[in-house]
């Protein structure tokens, strides 16, 4: 049983996220919240990650800054457009893709969980309704885990990480479905790639459409929307 | 051949990586070099990173915080002691190691190598005269290679990544050996945990007891103390 035992869970602002730490929590797991501020263009996903960290009650909340765009590479950390009405069965990997930024990530909530003895790091990943990117998927998952093994004083002694994602095989209405089911509030919530100067969402990048797609398939009005 | 292509190297601005990038630059590659300021107490370390660059001439220099000293674990980024006259032979991981530094380092490399459409990332870690980091066994760098593969869009398309560990299986006597055989001024590299406010080493932690029975086992006077 995992009551009482600690998670770190990775809250980017989304709704993704969000969801997967609020299972973590109803499984009991006390949370350890990270953010990684790694130069995304909507600084807005901050602010809601900070939003939704407050509405879990997680025990620690560190926003870490580490600075993607300074390698370039991605329309979320460049100057460069972010793509508007893509078809979203498209089989290519969009300029959204940021290089190894979930590699990035799972190493900073290892580095952390290594230090608050924690076996367990939440990721919000989700393999159906995702724009293609080769860090959301399965096997790339199971291989973070065999790694964290091997790199860590933990593994030496033994010990194994267990990387959860829980929404992996979910589609995106069945996420909603389960986070209202959990009582989660997704007007804290942030998805846009390329809000508004006052954070307002396109409603035409993948995130934005993907989302909508979301509410409406699961029969439920975005609270976003309302506001 | 290599030659021409592009390779990121780490470099700490110790004896290890300038060797390990001198390696590369040697076999041809035009060189990317990271250093990541992650909250380590001897900035001097950083200012050594600064000018072994410059003496290889690498093509780009990118100095990146990633502050892991907000995660705590390690006497190298608290406040904590550093052990002095440790048995260079004890089995246990001591207090210098940083919970999954290497990976964290590894991931922040291979985000910029993608970006770059460099296959290659240079590591100066060492199995034999290290202090007993897990992080720095060849079991480790090769679960990395696995996830480096699964986790991009390179590795989608079918290409790989290699993480070379050319001092992998060298003594350090021989990694000595091989630097000065290549010309390198080890005057420029800093290897002290816990050097002095003027910077000087304190010739007592393990880092500069490894530095230290190396230099002597090669036969050769470390610059460093002519200064």
């Amino acid at each position: 049983m995992p009551r009482g035992r600690n998670a770190v869970v990775l809250l980017s602002g989304g709704l993704d996220s969000y969801t997967a730490a609020a299972m973590a929590r109803a499984d009991g797991y006390r949370l350890f919240a990270l953010t990684i501020e790694y130069g995304q263009r909507h600084a807005r996903e901050v602010e809601a990650a900070r939003k939704v960290a407050a509405a879990l009650g997680v025990v620690q909340h560190i926003e870490l800054a580490v600075d993607l765009a300074r390698f370039g590479g991605s329309s979320l950390t460049t100057t460069a457009p972010v793509p508007k009405d893509r078809p979203l069965d498209a089989a290519d990997i969009p300029s959204t893709y940021v290089p190894a930024r979930n590699t990035v990530f799972l190493a900073l909530a290892l580095a952390w969980a290594e230090t608050l003895q924690a076996a367990d790091i939440f990721l919000g990943v989700n393999v159906l309704d995702y724009s293609g990117y080769p860090d959301c998927r399965p096997e790339f998952i199971e291989a973070f885990e065999r790694l964290a093994a091997l790199a860590t004083a933990r593994g030496v002694g033994g010990g194994a990480f267990r990387v959860h994602a829980p929404l992996l095989k979910m589609t995106k209405a069945e996420i909603i479905r389960a986070g209202v089911a959990l009582g989660l509030d997704y007007s804290l919530t942030h998805s846009c790639y390329d809000p508004d100067p006052a954070g307002r969402p396109c409603h035409r990048c993948d995130s934005c459409r993907i989302r909508a797609a979301g509410f409406a398939h699961a029969g439920i009005e975005d609270p976003l929307l309302r506001r």
